[in-house]
């Protein structure tokens, strides 16, 4: 199972909006296929999206014969998704890099930018391998686990964030339930996760978002896991609409809530939740399902944020790959993360 | 706006899976016509259901020549959803008044049922309308109300429930704002809500299930009102699948939580919430929407609890038509409630 495939120089992606039905790979050619893939979300999840972009630019550095404009290009990219900052954050390591090296000739910066692409590539995979490691220690035999979204293999580049924890857990533990919520209105949970659990023969059920309330009173939910898009210096998270939802139910129903994130998801520069900007997205997207299925009369309006805050109040851990942070958490992120 | 039609001793429903892109009119003609509108939820709504199934049982004995198996259509009809106890009650009705009459004549039979019908029929759209004349009491102008799933002319035989206080609340105060969250699995807020608020001209955002809490916090919605399907003697309460989500959510957030439903939804030989049978419907209505289109793999199994119990301790009051009931419940409900 992969997301993304770099091969003979050459960009692919699994075209994440045709899961579960078709497994469509295609290739991206040049920025503005990297800018369109991103936003209608045929590669998405925040770890992910930050190594595509990565490669993205390499692949436009292959299409131009100057430069010049190469600013723009980043700035182009990474306005196309504002909440998850693992996209910027790639993007900035890339910039970084490019600074230094502006005056040498294209040939060169091609190379190093496509060996920094390769490095933020492999820390993914690390970085997943890490959480997993660590997170597995939060996982008794028996758990039943409920999960948002998709922060799988689809999510990143290697085994994913929370749902890598729980792949762990089946292996390590055997017996694991997993509950995942369709996580409305793109489906990433019932599309996507619930594709990830059936390849590999995870027990689960899907549900429906307005469902985990009854699931918890009935006591067959007793952990959740789930990812993040930017966690500010005091722990609070933004992350998958939903999330919020999720972290006052468990609060409520006294069920541990852990967030599960690489070092690069952190935003250290925001001090809480309230300054992350969140995306609204298309009203289409909630009254015609997928594009496919029209449930709501044309008039009316929707609201679509893509992304809530959870504070960090209602946070039991952040599982991250350096470690598992516990409460207090401005102090001990600064402590952990640098 | 209607739900049912009676109408020279014909029944007629709209059918409410198709809306609301059709408004289509089926006369049921026979009690497996009327089982299987209702098992379907082309005819849903607690209220509605019930008075939908006495106009049913008169269809019936026109269609028979003999009494004899009353008794069975009776049970056949109640067994048809399990949670509403509307339908029982209504149902239950027409019994009591049959065993009086069981060895008159099949025409006086016939007349008398439909005397019953029809009483139950008046009865729900005046205790329809004393339900909006109480509820009006707790809006003020300027409210955002968030309801779920649809308590409206589409749930009841009158203007509905909560829905219908909203509705004269508009007419009142002009002013007031809608949320209406879509109500997976079967989309009963985008598809019949969505529908009703359009028609009415009433203000009004369309939400996913996973995005009450998010929406709350930016102190979008300062109230709740919503429906049920049975209320046990303390105040818990069964309805649609989401609503004890929503419940903790306005506890958390201190948002006033009301429930509107008739006498006839209490059910006083129910002591708890604990001892309401939830009906489990198939998970195909969880990964195939609206039977339409496929959202997840074949493989995973589903969870669809129809409906979940909000315990009274999250209620702020209950709107009934013979007035508000506040806590402690058993103990006001058992006051109001003959």
């Amino acid at each position: 199972m992969q997301s993304i495939k770099f091969k003979d120089k050459r960009l692919f992606y699994l075209d994440q909006t045709k899961l579960p039905q078709k497994e469509l790979w295609i290739e991206c050619k040049n920025l503005d296929n990297a800018y369109y893939a991103i936003k209608s979300l045929k590669v998405r999840g925040a770890p992910l999206i930050g190594v595509f972009a990565a490669y993205a630019i390499y692949i436009h550095l292959k299409n131009i014969s100057s430069v010049k404009n190469l600013k723009n290009s980043f700035s182009f990219l990474k306005s196309c998704r504002p909440t998850a900052v693992n996209l910027s954050w790639a993007l900035e390591c890339l910039e970084a890099r490019f600074q230094k090296i502006r005056n040498e000739s294209l040939d060169l910066i091609r190379k190093e930018t496509l060996k920094e692409a390769q490095k933020i590539h492999r820390q993914d995979i690390e970085l997943c391998e890490n959480m997993a490691k660590n997170g597995l220690s939060l996982i008794r035999k028996g758990d039943s686990i409920l999960t948002h979204c998709n922060s799988g293999v689809l999510a990143t580049s290697g085994i994913g964030t929370a749902l890598g924890v729980i792949h762990r857990a089946k292996e390590a533990y055997k017996d694991i339930t997993v509950y995942v919520d369709e996580t409305r209105p793109l489906l990433q949970g019932s599309r996507l996760t619930a594709w990830e659990l059936m390849k590999k023969k995870i027990k689960a059920y899907l549900i429906c978002d307005n469902m985990a309330a009854a699931l918890m009173d009935q006591r067959r939910i007793n952990k959740i896991f789930l990812g993040a898009d930017r966690i500010a210096a005091n722990g609070d998270t933004a992350n998958k609409i939903g999330t919020y939802n999720l972290a006052i139910l468990a609060k409520y129903h006294k069920i541990p809530f852990y967030v599960v994130a690489p070092t690069s998801t952190f935003d250290l520069k925001v001090k809480n939740g309230h300054d992350i900007a969140i995306e609204e997205r298309r009203a289409d997207e909630v009254k015609n399902i997928l594009g496919q299925l029209q449930i709501a009369p044309d008039k009316i309006k929707a609201k679509n944020p893509a992304f809530d805050i959870t504070p960090n109040k209602l946070i039991t851990a952040i599982v991250s790959d350096k470690g598992i942070i516990y409460p207090p958490f401005r102090k001990n992120i600064a402590k952990i993360i640098k």
